[in-house]
Order: C-alpha cells, then structure tokens, then sequence
C-alpha cells in the first residue's frame, strides 16, 4: 500500500498517513511556467495498490487536473490498483438538469476521473447519492454525520433541535438527530436563483430550544444565515449549524462572522487557509475515518 | 451549423465567425462563486453540427475545463456532431515518457476530449504529430507555415536562411525553406557536462544573411534568444523569429524586449493580452485557415 497527495489538501493527507502508519509516497506535483500541471513519482510503484488523496476543491479545475495527472503516472508506472480518495467532490451541485442544455458535470467529472484511470474511489458526503451512480468503478461514500453527532454529544447541549435548511437534507438531519436524540426541523425555502438564498418558512416546533441546522456543502453561507436568523425570529434559543465540506467562498467568511450562529462546526475535507480561520469555526478531522476505509 | 465560444480566446472566434457568415451561438461560460465552471446555452442545438471554439491556453485548467464542460453541455442537449476547434492544444509537451514514469498529458487530455462528447478535432501545430494518434476522432491538423511564409515573403527580405532551433523542428523550418527559396540551418544543443550551460552549435552557414528561426511553440523564449545569439556570433546580419503558439511565460516577454531579434512573428491562437504586447511582436491570424477547415 503506498500512499500520495496532490497540493489540495496535503495537512489531511498527513494525519491520514500517520493515522494508517505509512508514509506519503515520495512525489511532485507542481506547475510549468505556463501553468501545465506537472507530476513526478519519485518512487517505483510497480504492483502496488496505491492511494491518491486529493479534495476537488478551490480553485478546482487546477486541483481536479493534479489528480487526472497523478492517476495518469501512476497508471503508466504500473500501478496495481489506484485508488482515488476525495474527501470534498467539487462539481457536484450539477448533478442533474435543472434547465434545458445544463451540463451535468458530477457525471462529467466522474467519467474523468474513470478515463485518467482510477480504479476506485473514496469520498464523503456526496451533494446527491445518485452521484455514486455516475461511477462504473466502486464508490465508498462516507459520512460525516457520526463525526459532528459525537461532536455535540459532548457539548451534553439540552433541548436540541436539528434542522435542515431544505428538503434534500432531510435524510441527512434525521441521521443526527437521531444520535442527538433529537427532533427535527426543516426549513421550507425557494431559491431563485445559484449563490442566492431566499424566503425561509420553518416546518416544525424550534420555540426556546437550541437549533443545529446541518448541510452537506455551505457554500456562500447565505442559506446558513437566513436560516439561522428566520429560527431566531421563530423563537429559537441558540443556532449552531454544522456541515461537511467547508467551501466557504465570496462573501461566506462575512456573513458566519456577523451571523447570530453561536458555532459552525465543519470537517478538514476542505483546508480552511488562515484568513477563514474565526474562534466561532470548529474543525473537526475526518482522517481516521478516511484512514479506515483505506 | 453552429458555432460557439468559450474565453480563452473570444477574438478569435468573431473573426472566424465573421469569416465564415455565421454568428456566434448564444451561451454562457462563467464560474460560480466557488470558481466551479458554469455553461449556459441559451439556444437550441438539437440535431445541429456544432463547433466550439477554445484554446487550451493559460489558464490552462480553467480553459481546458471550460471546453469539456461546453461538450458536456452540447451533447446533453442533442447536438449532432460536437466538433472542437483548438487552435493552440495546450499539455501537448508531455507527449512521451522522458523520465521513468512520467505521466503523458498529451494523451490523457485528448481522452478527457473525446469522453467528455466531441466527435472531431481542429487543431493547429500540435507539439508533435504523433498527438493526432491520441485521438479515436478524426483530426484535422492545420499548420501555420503558410501563414508565417506569407508573411516574410511579402516582406522580400533578401539572402535569408530559415533556422530550426532544434533537430525536432527540422521539417518545419524546411517547410518555411521551401516557400520562402532559402537555405535552413540547424542548431545543435549540447550540454557538455550536466549544470553547464547548453553550447548552441550553428550546422550550416548563417555568414552575411538574415535568419528566420522558427518554432511551434516559443514559451519562456530562453531558447529563441540564445539562438538569436548564436546565429549573430556567427556572422548573421540580422534576426527574425516566428512561430505559430506564443505562450509566453515567464520571463518571455523581458527576453523578447532585451534580445537581438528584430522582429517576432506570431499567429492569434493565444491571445496576446495588452502588457504583452510589444512593438516588435507581430500577430498574424488564424481566422481565414481555420474557417476553410470549418
Ligand atoms: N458551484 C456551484 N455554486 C453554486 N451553485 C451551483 C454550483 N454548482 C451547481 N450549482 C447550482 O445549484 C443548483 C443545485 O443545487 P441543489 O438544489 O442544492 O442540488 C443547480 O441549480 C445548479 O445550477
Ligand atoms: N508546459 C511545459 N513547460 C515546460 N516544459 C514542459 C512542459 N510540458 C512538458 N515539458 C517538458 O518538455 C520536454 C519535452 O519538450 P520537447 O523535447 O521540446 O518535446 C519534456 O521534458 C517535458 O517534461
């Protein structure tokens, strides 16, 4: 078993590598002058099962083209098996057509990866589970669920209410107020249009209990911030939110700063760089449950 | 027939555009906040012969993302053909293992093509002609040759010889020979000792003429101004370059404004944009030869 990173998120990689006790594999990924993703092995490979760690995060067509690359040279060297591991699965939210002529770039991407020459793939927390469907290789679909339920469990916080800010999360937030022995609630919102969240209806009895609205992908966290305001406003005591995969981009850092969120609890299958680094945003690691399944 | 761009290089395509009589297709090709690649065509393709214009030039990631997700879309939404028009295909170098497992981007990125949807290849002066055989499409390869001699034949400089800046480049610089009546010369790159400067060896006679180096691609133009060099110490009365791609990384742009060349003759399949545009640099276009292959 031999173990490589690409640059998206090389801290997870790691912890996963400490965790499994086997070094990262000696290799460079890195930039010609002009920008062409550039990749050497510095170690055989020949025969052996091989782990890539790489997140499709921002900026992610660069991200995505080191691991198409990386599988490209470990396919070349021989490889036995390669197996990809993407903690955050970046194109994902197109995973169906939601207007006429809309790519559907989760099923692009996964044909991609295919194509470079995976064997295998592991990942957490895909935006849709038909996502898994887009492979013709084996998908190991994590979840970060257990991570942020054992998380506040042992805040011990009493009277909680877990709620999903829409309809597709529902799943997704019974699974932790099951751990939490919790209700759920959910908020009943229309969004006109991509990055712009709007009018939030809440299905549901959060009056004087502690509110922990869960997502899979806070984006631009306009949804997470008119969620947490309309469960205020509905007479929710606290708002804490939580998610997997931190993407974090445009205003997001703003908007959690001046939001009435007490907390915002997420996973590293992300790397947040210091300037989205804020006290009221805990990071939790999802390296051993990644270095389990590898 | 229906013809659409992305943004590596939207002037370009209004020129083929108006060459041919066609508008270009309505869509867009944008990012979301995340950085993602959004394409929206805004009108129908269904049953059309449709051609999408891009280079796969810096940004390299982003542009190359930008066409695979446009094909995504345009097969999504029932166009019949899907032919892609690239005039300078970028990740063409690595066409070859060099070092023990290096990866062959040239071939991978000719497969991401072809999986992503398109049923045909325009392109120009690929890196080598052996990238053609990475497709399982038909490609069309045009060469900038013709243009480039027009050029220098219109400009009746006398006592010319045509430079190849290397053994690879021997047949181009023949085909440059051949138009323009004139001699060529080859330079002869050794390195006497590993980290010693490359000797540049001039094979044939460059003494009182005017000398045309011609390349594919001129990137970090370390090459082109050592040879300008070269050719001088060795008697040459004045300098020329010329190629098809202009790249120009790096350094290329200082060198070009420093260098004893006395003008640089480049074609529009990259983009020059304004800080890289210099007096002595001349752009000639591609439109009309691209159009006649549409
Ligand atoms: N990277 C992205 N950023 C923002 N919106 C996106 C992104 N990718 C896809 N979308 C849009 O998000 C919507 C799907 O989100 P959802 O309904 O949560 O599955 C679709 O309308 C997509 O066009
Ligand atoms: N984008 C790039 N920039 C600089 N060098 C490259 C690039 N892509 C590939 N190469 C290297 O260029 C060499 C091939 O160039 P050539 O001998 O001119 O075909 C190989 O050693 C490659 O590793």
């Amino acid at each position: 078993l031999q173990l490589f990173t690409c640059n998206s998120n090389p801290g997870l990689a790691r912890e996963i590598a400490d965790h499994i006790g086997v070094p990262l594999g000696d290799a460079e990924v890195g930039k010609f002058s002009d920008g062409e993703i550039h990749v050497k092995l510095d170690e055989s490979v020949r025969g052996s099962d091989v782990y890539v760690i790489q997140s499709t995060c921002h900026p992610v067509n660069q991200h995505l083209m080191e691991l198409l690359v990386m599988v490209d040279a470990l396919k070349r060297a021989s490889a036995r098996t390669i197996n990809v591991v993407i903690p955050y699965y970046g194109y994902a939210r197109q995973d169906r057509k939601t207007r006429a002529r809309d790519p559907i770039t989760a099923k692009l991407v996964a044909n991609l990866i295919e194509t470079a020459g995976a064997d295998r793939v592991i990942t957490m927390d895909l935006h849709a589970n038909q996502i898994q469907g887009f492979f013709d290789i084996p998908v190991d679909h994590l979840l970060g669920v257990p991570i942020l339920a054992d998380y506040f469990i042992k805040k011990k916080l009493d009277d909680v209410v877990v709620v999903s800010p829409d309809h597709g999360g529902v799943i997704r937030a019974r699974k932790l107020a099951e751990r939490l022995e919790a209700p759920i609630a959910i908020i009943d919102k229309r969004r006109p249009e991509p990055n712009v969240a709007e009018v939030m209806n809440i299905v549901g009895d959060v009056k004087g209990k502690k509110a922990i609205i869960i997502d899979d992908i806070i984006d631009t966290a306009g949804t997470i911030t008119l969620a947490a305001n309309a469960l205020l406003e509905q007479g929710a005591k606290e708002v804490y939110a939580c998610c997997t995969h931190p993407v974090f981009s445009g205003p997001a850092i703003d908007r959690i700063r001046q939001a009435n969120i007490k907390e915002m609890v997420v996973t590293n299958t992300i790397p947040l760089p210091k300037e989205k680094q804020l006290d009221k945003i805990k990071v939790l690691s999802v390296a051993s449950l990644i270095g389990e399944a590898i």
